[in-house]
């Protein structure tokens, strides 16, 4: 696809309605600022503005330059420089391949800034695990427990527990040393590959707030780079705590570096699809050689997290030739191929090790990947699908040896009544690493509507205990999203999110809840839209019925109109029982004055009840 | 408001695509014949067209004639005449008020049929519940077990069962005996008002399929009678089991008769709030008279279920005097400020007896409104909700001694972890009464997308045994659905209630999951639209990336693009294996051949690590 539209770029930036961008210091660590949103409400709530998580970068600050040819600051910068244990180097050379050895005319303007790659000094190890079990808390660690906290401050705020966490501890307070101890343990990772300082960081684990990731990428068939960054800052900007580049086709090395420079989350890719590109499409062709280098390629890039579907094993393929949609997804069964063709175990398997030690020396962080999930509700929790998980487990604990991060990736299409089991075996076998599903839909009758079906199970594994949930659009299974899916997407995932943070008892989740609905309730219109995940929609809604100014502070709406709110009547039955138990409270004065007097004339009626 | 546009009336008939309209007759009731709606596939398929339950009534037959001024033929009255247990009679005289008193020159038009009501004649008793506890099995219990089969026959499609019940019993196949054990013992419901001939009969329990409802009304501020039929048409188009007319204002008689006469589905009806517009929207100024007037002009109608709010007594309401958002339900509010108005009982729970009385002369069936239902996160499953509960299950019992048909109302704003005790209280308290659910919503801050925050709770509390759930829209909380909102909202309701199948382990749920999936993974694109809850905004979702008629039979999709299609890749697996597999069983004969001439050269490798 010709890209001459990639020259004119147009990201959305600007503050949230009724919002501020602030920044929050940590007090352990004057390096670190995060940046968090402030939802101020109307001078009658008074109320404290309500702090919000934010993944929005600095493109909601009003305050930054934004310039997508430049790339965002690299705010991490001294942070991995600062520790002494890296060192740049000139890279790998970018390569016809790389860019699917697209014909010049076709051929995407490269990323105008390059600088050169850093990695580890030999023998060293930058990962955050291996700070974590070294005992070290980095900024990065930090920032996180900052950042978790939502603007907590620890014992002043404290709040009320609610909620049943299904084995997940989650404390009152985050401080970097419980960060640094979950990612110690393996229960947590930080995606932050040291050449994507860009990156705010962010943390992935049971006992944190449940994270979402939203899917980006151009394909053979359409997109353009310019509507792929779009498409991440827009992603970002409605929440996406990550994003993942699934391109495929032609330029997707330039697609790629202009996406990360410019992307304040972590980014995630499936390196063997670019692998694939690079053997025009012939699965059997692939190479372990082509492959290291692919990841070597996405490392210097900043990649902070890669999908990889080693546990998609020579012995386990035949047991999907049962199935109703057999290997549905695309690395698996691009892997699944070539284990058939080579008659051999897969070159992911058996080089894993090799890819922890490459890995390690820019912390790039593993996803491993479930290429043998089910595609439908039929082949839900079947032997391909446990055996492979069973063997990301192993893997997971080889990584670990090498203290790099690991993420488990699981399905996919699960009846509700399947999906406890999923979680159960996935913390057994993969020894509490965090989880991170698609969907789970619940249903495969709703195409059109993918994003719903899937929130029901992602909110409910969410709830059990997956650290992050993958976006699923409404275009599922039937086109690529657009802008518009991109946000529905995001959206339905924040909810589902919220609502297993609100189940699993996090702290400070009901905050939000509780200032919507006393905003509700007060008839604050424009504090409930300001409150809500999507403002724009939440006004647009309002106003398709009741457009006028003057109905945003009216004491109704538009479902039972101005004489029949059950709100307005239920504030005129809160008035009159306060009144009523004003009255109860004088004539019980009265009663007392008159027992002192020996009468019993005004003694209330629940008291007559008790003498019975 | 003027309803000049009310005699253009505009409702969508027609058949689905692909689809066609079938009655399937009962094998023991010649009278008895089921609509149903059969998907037709690909001839590549080579698979029986799918039978599917259908709501949508004579608006999707052909061969029907629609006439929205004469309303939809009395399907029913035959077997309701013939049980010859009820009388026509001259019936109570439309008043001024019945329509909110409105001026001559804003009065909506009369339905122009006019027909005499029925009610049980002197001493007898006409519902359903009344005929299961004497052994019978009415035409409408036959209907609604060959309805719940989907057509299956007893014993020739018998299917595997997965699931899990938590609780239910559903057997592999329903029987008219089946059914009318459930209704005596109270567990299932069949809401068909005598004067409601037009009913195609359907059934609520937990051991059936999970209905839902769709509400449609106009209210003070807008809407017209031609919207509203339309809106109910549409509704049962996508899926509505019932519908509820929530009307308020003016004009309420005169669009209730429009809506009814040409409903194929129950309706249901608040009749607190036309009382409530009689008395000119003065909580305080309802009597009891005006009240049991308003059910007799409702049951006259053909109202199918009341939903009455008998259950808000007056010990309850300073129970909700520090709640976030106090009491929300409508009908909850107006009879908690009616009761502290005049300082005395609810006279919905002081005439119950009386209120059964009338229901049982037409088979109206009770809805026992949850008046006192948590609207917030924060007020959720609290002692005002409960005390309201276990009342209704001490109604409950009082309206199954007068024989009257009851479900139970449900909430409302949940977390999910208190989902499962609402289930589990309501069969407690309500001796497995059928719930009736409105989501529950699982957080507040998603206006605008209430109907994913409310069908993650409306999913799983179906699939804890809720018979019915009550849809909300993307427009809950923020204005009046219009005609995309409605369907969304059914969509959306639809799918969460087939996942609680799903879950549940009804026996034929997963076919029409087997079979979408099927035709995904074969490419049958026209199959795939078809064969989903809303075939025209999948075909619609596809068409945005991939428009050319020729792309729908393409082995590829917009995701991937032709090179890169994993589905197109296992289907390779499975041929690669298939012919593997045959490779290996000749060189397994070849071995078997040399293990004869005493040569173990060709022993498989597995036979090989057997004998180690």
């Amino acid at each position: 696809m010709p890209d001459t539209a990639n020259t004119n770029f147009t990201v959305t930036t600007g503050e949230l309605p009724g919002s501020k961008k602030i920044y929050v210091r940590s007090e352990n660590d004057a390096g670190v600022r995060v940046p968090m949103r402030e939802i101020h409400l109307h001078p009658t709530a008074n109320e404290a503005p309500l702090r919000v998580y934010d993944t929005s970068g600095p493109y909601s600050d009003p305050t930054a330059e934004i310039d997508i040819y430049k790339g965002l600051a690299p705010v991490r910068r001294d942070w991995i420089v600062g520790r002494g244990d890296v060192e740049a180097y000139e890279g790998r050379e970018i390569k016809p391949e790389d860019n699917g050895n697209v014909e010049e005319k076709y051929l995407a303007p490269e990323f105008p800034v390059r600088t050169r790659p850093l990695r580890a000094k030999q023998g060293a190890n930058v990962t955050q695990m291996h700070y974590a079990k070294k005992g070290i808390v980095t900024a990065e660690m930090e920032y996180v427990a900052v950042r978790e906290n939502l603007g907590r401050r620890v014992l002043a705020e404290k709040l009320a527990r609610d909620g049943e966490p299904m084995g997940a501890v989650i404390p009152d307070y985050i401080t970097g040393e419980f960060v640094r101890d979950e990612i110690a343990a393996g229960r947590a990772i930080i995606p932050n590959n040291i050449n994507h300082p860009e990156t705010e960081p962010m943390i992935i684990g049971r006992n944190f707030l449940v994270k979402i990731n939203a899917n980006i990428g151009n394909s053979a068939v359409s997109s353009s780079i310019a509507e792929e960054v779009d498409k991440m800052v827009w992603s970002t900007r409605w929440g996406a705590d990550t994003v993942m580049d699934l391109s495929t086709g032609r330029n997707i090395h330039n697609t790629r570096e202009w996406i990360i420079r410019n992307s304040p989350v972590p980014i995630g890719t499936v390196p063997i699809y670019q692998a694939l590109e690079k053997v025009n499409g012939v699965a059997e062709d692939l190479t372990w050689e082509i492959f290291r280098d692919t990841l070597i390629e996405q490392c210097e890039q900043g990649v902070d997290y890669f999908t990889i579907h080693a546990g998609v094993r020579l012995p386990f393929i035949h047991l999907t030739a049962k199935r109703v949609t057999g290997i549905v997804s695309r690395g698996g069964s691009i892997m699944a191929k070539w284990c058939l063709a080579h008659h051999k175990e897969s070159f992911l398997y058996t080089n894993f090790e090799e890819i922890c030690q490459i890995m390690k020396a820019y912390d790039v962080a593993f996803s491993l990947g479930d290429g043998l999930r089910p595609g439908s509700i039929a082949d839900a929790n079947d032997e391909a699908q446990f055996a492979e998980l069973r063997t990301l487990g192993e893997l997971t604990k080889i990584a670990w040896e090498h203290d790099v991060q690991v993420m488990i990736e699981g399905p996919g299409h699960v009846p509700m009544h399947k999906i406890k089991a999923n979680m159960e075996e996935q913390l057994k076998h993969c020894h509490e690493a965090p989880f991170y599903t698609l969907g789970p839909l619940t249903t495969d009758i709703a195409p059109g509507y993918d994003h719903i079906t899937s929130a029901i199970g992602a909110a409910m594994i969410g709830w059990f205990g997956t650290a992050m949930l993958c976006y699923v659009t409404p275009k599922e299974h039937l086109g690529l999203p657009n802008r518009d899916d991109v946000k529905v997407g995001v959206i339905t995932y924040k909810l589902a999110a919220h609502a297993a943070d609100l189940a699993k008892g996090h702290p400070a989740a009901q905050m939000r809840d509780d200032a919507l609905s006393r905003a509700r309730f007060e008839f604050r219109w424009e504090d409930q839209f300001n409150l809500s995940l999507d403002p724009e929609t939440a006004r647009d809604f309002h106003d398709q019925t009741l457009p006028k100014e003057a109905h945003k502070v009216a004491h109704f709406c538009s479902m039972c109109g101005p004489k029949f709110c059950s709100m307005k009547i239920t504030q005129d039955v809160r008035d009159y029982a306060a009144a009523k138990e004003e009255a109860e409270t004088g004539m019980k004065q009265m009663s007392d004055e008159f027992k002192k007097r020996g009468s019993d004339i005004y003694l209330p009626k629940d008291e007559v009840q008790a003498a019975e």
